[in-house]
């Protein structure tokens, strides 16, 4: 057990013996330290968005599909060029090392154990150097949290292209934090520094301290944001937090080159719909054009199967693989892709289909119970 | 804490911290003695409709808008010409000493402090003058139940045309009590006269005691009444408890100013549609010809959202603010109107939304979940 | 305490203190025996109809009408040319001396004190002459359980026109008994002898036995036994347990002078839907040829009004009755009856409607929750 | 009580008393040991498709049908050619030694007891020849889990015929085990020998070991598949665990002599719609060109009624039949199919059906609750 700022970090390293995700986040907060568990599992306000997330998969059914002629599905695809043993991504999450002393690097390493993608926040608790070389060349995307100042946004492109990024996630659902109770109930302040924040504050040479740095998040977020990106990194630019078919056209219309629909775990507007329940208009819209990716609520390989069935060619994971570090370091994180993927393989086999692309085909029934 | 007709009124001054409006009813009801409270607190029969109105919110979602531009979300509104920091309005709410001392009064000073519009009932516990002084010049309604005798009428719409009331709120959904079950089964009798009664009863000369005032309560209003009210005063004159577009036409062609949506908190008519998911029904066929305002079960951000995004100008709370009168009087209502006022900002810069009439404009889900 | 066959039988007579009609549910409970009970109380297998009939009502609301002009909404009806006060009726309810020593007798002398309709069951714990008697003059119904044994038919029929019998219900959903798990867990046997049975076994001189009389009980009815019926007695014939639109018109072309849309209080075809859900389509085909009578899980004041503007003409309660005759004789019914049509009227005067007629020519809102 | 392999197997012989089949759980849960109960139990994952096979029950309901002129209603019925005396038939259950000593030969006997159809599993405790002799002349299907070993298929397909099987059920929806947690908690083992498997491994001179052919289950299956066992074996192949119109006409279309509708209980794809929500669309698209079975979630009477009016030929129950068993043996199996009879006997009397056949021309509603 590390301490940092008198919060203790654990330091497991270890395989687990799944059950299912969702009985992590129990086991995870007998380890996860009040204040970190909270941030990590809590939504905004209420938290209904947050349920509705998990509610509206059984919106869709998957029909079990019997004179299939398969066997043994495969979970591999290629999405943005890049093979990738899974369509189970790890979406970018802030601060872990909230859960664990390693941080990112452990998850790295566990999601590089599964040939799977890893995506590191701007506020990861370790930097994008070490959290690239944590995954040893497995590949990676970066998450950008736009500020106002555009000397930050251009270091951190610059240093995700040096350490090998194979693309921009440019997250635009968090202009201002959701109203998450959980923190406030908490007096929650991050205890562990944020690699990449300290770094530029004190590495750079401009000075910047990292209240500056906080401050200078960009509330303004527009089409013209994008293209500028888009335009100053030759990485692929994708851009999360869509939810809507508008939204997404815009985004193509600016240059991005994949759509990320999400809802930011229930944890940014509460009262907006299930993240789930919009994907499928928001495909549609894109219609091919660029690779999408989903996350929020997920928890079983019924809910991957139902995301990529509706549009979806990578699906992410964030809270159990923050309980998976926790409870196993990378390890941990490898297992929970591993207990998710053979989740997904059984549903596969059950509903008729080898491949992902197979599962993008299928078609969903919708009766509601 | 004062003590009048034996029962305690509250006489706490305080800003309060306040985590959501849902808490505030836990914490009123250990410092609310328990009649004043279950009359507060109650609605009518088994409570199906006021249980109605907090779940229909959950009928419509908010699409969160991602490349919107904007930042900085302002609340200010312009309604019936008045100048409004907050589209957050008081509802009129009766009896308000049951809560505190000052009641009232102290309702309009938390109500000012916010710029907001202040509302107050005939049945209020403070005088109309007296509240209109405590508000120092901001903008209030008065709300009128009518009474069988003109005179009655007559001299409180004299009274708050004097005490500078920017228009007349006239109820019209309360001919008779809905069958409240709080009431009866706390034996609950008003222990705090009310103002505007008691001053015609004893002030005007006119030798009336209060139970016949009550006992003069109309029983039967219709277009008439309305029209008659319209012409003797000159202010604008608001209909409230409209639940149907037929209701809504009929007050307008009757001279009504305004349109007031609401089913009194679920306190009338049990069995009824929650009041949010007429809204839209009514607004559409007021077709922006008056201004419309709603109340009815809103707790939330999201909330005053949903209905400002439905038709509504304006949005009142009622239950809420007399809980944070109670645990910290003028102070207390300012805390919740602030409170409220910041979770809607943090929703209007997730929704995309620079502008109450940006707000107006934005349409909304409807998935049920 | 009366004790019949070790049965305990309450005597009590007194006006009740009536919160609303579902609380009255627990009261009785503390003072009928089990097995009782169990009897009145309990529906078929599992009870999800018994449950539904209670849900169904929220599946239509009440549009509060603001500017309706009306006061003193007015009860009175008049039903197959009866002048009744209350468009609420007794339901025929079988075995009421499982209440009360006094049984149907005192059922009848609360209904006639407000002016009601009263129906007696075949399996009545009083007789058709005594309950009569005891209504004093009130207008009445009989209920008819057919035999196979046309003279028991017969002389019951007779036997209720000589009584002043106002029309006949002849019950039809009740060729077998429904599944009723209390009774067989309760091994429920009736303890009270049924005065009509026990009457046509000694009395008439046909010296047949209950048991063969109970034997007899027609399962096979069909149009014909309704023609028979109708053309045996001159009084009108209103078929109850109807609940599709092709039975009603299937009884009114068999003679039918009503038709009675009913599940026997969920207490036959468990699996079945709502009788409140199929009200509406059976009046439509109805379509004002013959009176409809609607019962099945009326509790309150706007079940009743719901029930009406859905093309019932009267609504008849069972259970809430039973137990205020348990709970204070003919005082406990008559408070029961007088309770529930306060409430209508509260509603009546909120729904803005100032007689049954207008009540029926309201159109309800289908909103789900 | 037998132990084997420190299992105990319960040896009860007698009658039950039974209130209903849902109450038959929590008693069999007391004497069946818990790794056997949970395996019996258990649904795959969450058990969400589970629970929703016994709530689609709910999506549809059956009318009263009052004025039917209809008695004694008749539950034999004739499929595949066999007289049956009830069209509840024992679905195809595997390891039945696991409630009970005398495993399928017990239940065979119960089923022939009551004239109705046995099904036996592969993976029956019993063999196919002792569990036939058990049912001394009374109709049995055999029910087939294909192997890539095809010696093995047509060994069992042989004996299944040698010993009098009227049909075979090829199951297919079952080329990987669902995800069920229960077996997992409990690291459940099978305990008790499958004689099938054990007979073909060790007496008929292959000498394959158990291991090896469960290995050797096909997860590969197809059209072609039906179509080789369809044309290897005389009897009639019943095509089970197809849930959608495709897959329907694809196994008649390769041979398939009737279709059988399930989700395997809840045990295989969790979610995947409730079995009873796809009968009636499989029915349709069958169109009567073979008779069509339905299992998933039975245990009441209304429920055997509405899968039958939703176009099902025969309806199974599993489960409900084991704890039966358990409980009682032989005689408890009956006991099982006895109510289940009379509760079905009930609705078809109040829904004015003699027949089977009128059951399945029998239009339901489908109001949501």
């Amino acid at each position: 057990m590390a301490v940092v700022n008198g919060y203790k970090q654990n330091e497991n390293e270890k395989k687990l013996d799944i059950l299912n995700l969702p009985s992590l986040e129990e086991q995870a907060k007998q380890i996860i330290p009040t204040g970190g568990f909270g941030y990590i599992v809590g939504g905004s306000e209420d938290e209904w968005t947050l349920q509705a997330n998990r509610k509206a998969f059984t919106h869709k059914q998957i029909v079990p599909k019997a004179l299939s002629n398969i066997e043994k599905p495969e979970l591999a695809t290629n999405v943005f060029g890049i093979p990738l043993k899974t369509p189970i991504m790890m979406a970018p999450t802030a601060a872990q090392g909230l859960a664990h002393a390693e941080g990112e690097k452990d998850t790295a390493r566990g999601v590089a154990a599964v040939g799977g993608l890893m995506a590191q926040s701007t506020y990861s608790s370790t930097s994008i150097a070490d959290t690239a070389a944590a995954g040893n060349g497995a590949p990676q995307l970066f998450q950008l949290y736009m500020s106002k100042d555009w000397t930050f946004n251009e270091a951190l492109l610059d240093e995700a292209k040096k350490a090998g990024a194979k693309g921009i996630i440019l997250t635009v659902d968090a202009t201002v934090d959701g109203y998450r109770e959980a923190d406030i109930i908490n007096h929650f302040q991050f205890p562990i520094p944020m690699a990449n924040l300290l770094k530029f504050s004190e590495g750079n040479g401009k000075g910047k301290g990292i209240a500056e740095i906080y401050a200078a998040a960009a509330q303004k977020i527009g089409p013209k944001d994008v293209e500028r990106i888009a335009s100053y990194t030759d990485l692929p630019v994708i851009v999360k937090g869509i939810e809507s078919p508008e939204d997404a056209l815009y985004a193509i219309g600016a240059g991005a080159a994949g759509v990320y629909v999400s809802n930011h775990g229930g944890r940014q507007l509460n009262g907006g719909p299930a993240s789930f329940d919009v994907l499928e208009s928001v495909a549609k819209a894109v219609n091919g054009q660029v690779p999408v990716i989903f996350d929020s609520g997920v928890r079983r390989g019924s809910d991957v199967f139902k995301a990529l069935a509706s549009g979806a060619d990578l699906v992410g994971i964030g809270r159990p693989a923050v309980y998976g570090l926790a409870l196993g370091g990378a390890q941990g994180v490898q297992s929970v892709f591993e207990h998710l993927g053979e989740e997904l393989q059984i549903i596969m086999q059950l509903a008729g289909t080898k491949t992902i692309d197979d599962v993008k085909k299928t078609h969903l029934l919708d009766i509601r119970y």
